[in-house]
């Protein structure tokens, strides 16, 4: 078998074999086969597309790349999740105690935040203490014992795909559907759930631009998920605006907290219920509208609260901060945001606002960089909202004053206001 | 400006700017724009293309990469030359002593053969004492001295094309007509000459297998010829049988002579006319049926024939071989190609034909291959021709017995004879 071959195929339209892509990716993990050659196959990917078999066959070769975990230690169904990423998607702190608290165990590997969009773990390592760096066996003992886990990707997954994915990234080969679904769910297969639940995000915050795009790319995952024998579910949900009123890490935590105390936003609650509910339904908990039940209950009688507070307990943190969210460290400088004319929010540019934050020190600009936990925005006014000119439609917080007049600027060019008031649009856009 | 970008905008469809090209070139050369970007880059213009003023600004930028060849010391008109490489193709040995004859000067640099083609250097290689590397003066000196020489490459031209092709050639990014009509015309532009004639080749034994890709191909290098300033023409010619009857260096010499005595296969001898005829053309010699005439003139009083020999006595080459064509070396051994049944030979791979000649040592299988210049094949029937079970269709060449057997597998399987006569291909199947 050649590289020169299988990029001629591809590029030609043709459909590569199971072993053609096994071969593929084993030997460029191995260094046998070179980026320029990889780089031109990408490429022909881009333009030529793969279908379910490559697909699947690729997706295997990627999470096979590296360690599979073997989540057997763990007793009951294990339902993963994953998020294509946003600005204030906070929901991973939210749901994965509801549906522990519903008997389902999650343990859950997730990211680091990088360009405008969060992570999981730098939110939960705002907490003082919380260990995010767990041996496997850790882990494994944490989830049996409270339901649930979420520390940062340990050990040696998916080498394959940290190596085509920074490639692609110096190469103009993201923005490809089939690409992306082999990357994110090479991922979730090594990680080892029984079941996983897409939340597909679409918008001006979301890679996915477009309602269509998301779809594609959320059929082109469950496809890969079913072929590969995981039940697995994709919603598509709103990133046309910030999840929430909060970006930022420890003021995320805090309105997770708030929301799981049953008192949070309202858009943020109905995101969550919904990716909860769907999370137990895989799980086998009942129908869709029961399991929504479930997770509602999980939050009204305190239990899910209960589980996040035992999490951060195993895992090292001090949990005071979740019982009372007031002892949360503050930012030593905080300065508003007013509106510049009168008349409604129209739209939000969702990723300015997160790359607004991130401008405040909540964000990295370098997989190096550190990360001012405190720092960030608090919404006031959002999409369909009437405003008077010089009205405070949002906080900043930031450990430096001079920090605040460039995040200012491009959190105001983010907001648009206009005369009248826009439609409102879904939070969820469809279930595939 | 960043390459990820220009790569974006490939993909993406858009139209790269003359500062853009000169970039992308520039910074290759220099080893700043790395080869893992440079193909996907030639990937994307694969599948998206580029229009006239890019593949004018790409062949320019490569032209200008290396040494720009100053003609002006050779007085005159000069005119070159470029085939897209055939099977037979010895015309370049038979044109420029009928143009030199005719009063155009011929200052021509040429190719070694690679794969099944033949290289005109090669060639003339085989000619004792015959020096193919000569520095500029020299070069120049002869061309004034007896209006035609012909070297190999030399100096530091067109190095960006050199590891453009480099990696084309291992990315399955060859086969693009602007790359390839870009490659083709920077290294004649960089060479220097005020015509540019193209021979461009079609059919099995040609890159461009079909007539119409052959015509997409003129068409892009006569439009980047004439945009640069170039005189510049194409003949689209016949290459689905080999071009006259002889493949292998020293046997392609004694053809080109014979025809330059009047003597030549009738194909070869028309094809050489027309092409000799467009050269004298492209300078100013009349129009074409008048230079035709000056052509075959020069065939018939034996002006065309003295040129060769001045030529290949100012290059240090023993011309008693030119004179006497029986003095050339003759192969050790000799065995004969047969008829495997009775009919007409309805077709001829002509890339098959090459590879059995190169495998006879004629060709070379990597760059530092050397040749056997006696090697290669006699052909006595060609396609159209009536042929009985066990007739001799054509007579191999070698140096050693051993070779023999596989070169012939590979003829005859090259070879196809069905019951009924094939209809007659033109020569020439159009001039752009």
């Amino acid at each position: 078998m050649r590289m020169y071959d299988l990029i001629m195929k591809k590029r030609n339209g043709g459909i590569l074999s199971k072993e053609e892509i096994d071969y593929l990716i084993r030997e460029y993990v191995e260094g046998r086969i070179l980026d320029y050659q990889m780089s031109a196959f990408l490429m022909a990917v881009y333009f030529q597309g793969m279908n379910q078999e490559e697909t699947l066959a690729m997706t295997q070769a990627v999470a096979h790349s590296g360690d599979m975990v073997d989540l057997s230690a763990i007793e009951g169904v294990k339902v993963d999740k994953h998020s294509t990423g946003g600005v204030g998607d906070k929901t991973t702190l939210i749901i994965a105690p509801i549906v522990a608290a519903c008997g389902v165990k999650v343990a859950k590997m997730s990211g680091r935040g990088l360009g405008h969009t969060g992570g999981t773990v730098d939110k939960l390592e705002s907490i003082p203490g919380f260990q995010t760096a767990l041996d496997r066996q850790e882990f494994f003992d944490i989830v049996n014992k409270t339901g649930l886990s979420i520390i940062g990707q340990s050990g040696n997954l998916t080498p394959a795909d940290k190596k085509l994915y920074a490639l692609r990234d110096v190469t103009a080969t993201v923005d490809s559907i089939p690409l992306i679904a082999v990357s994110i769910m090479s991922k979730k297969l090594a990680a080892g759930s029984d079941g996983i639940l897409l939340d597909v995000k679409t918008g001006s915050g979301a890679f996915m631009k477009t309602v269509e795009d998301a779809i594609a790319l959320a059929k082109e995952m469950t496809t890969i998920g079913k072929n590969a024998g995981k039940k697995t579910m994709a919603l598509i949900t709103n990133m046309d605006l910030p999840l929430g009123y909060c970006i930022g890490n420890s003021l995320e935590v805090i309105e997770a907290v708030t929301t799981l105390k049953g008192e949070g936003p309202k858009d943020l609650t109905e995101v969550s219920l919904s990716l909860a509910a769907h999370m137990l339904y895989l799980a086998g908990k009942g129908r869709v509208e029961e399991c929504r039940e479930l997770a509602q209950a999980a939050i009204q009688d305190g239990s899910a609260l209960e589980r996040l507070i035992a999490m951060v307990e195993a895992q090292g943190g001090d949990a005071s901060v979740i019982r009372d969210t007031d002892l949360f460290e503050k930012a030593p400088y905080e300065q508003a945001l007013t509106a510049e004319k009168s008349g409604y929010i129209t739209a939000m540019d969702t990723e300015g606002c997160g790359i607004a934050s991130s401008m405040l020190g909540a964000g990295r600009e370098t997989k190096e960089s550190s990360i001012d936990y405190t720092a960030g925005i608090r919404i006031k006014s959002k999409v369909g909202d009437y405003v008077e000119k010089g009205q405070i439609i949002g906080l900043m917080y930031a450990s430096d004053e001079k920090l605040f007049a460039a995040a200012r600027k491009r959190y105001l060019e983010a907001v648009t206001i206009g005369d009248s008031k826009p439609p409102q649009q879904p939070l969820i856009y469809a279930t595939v």
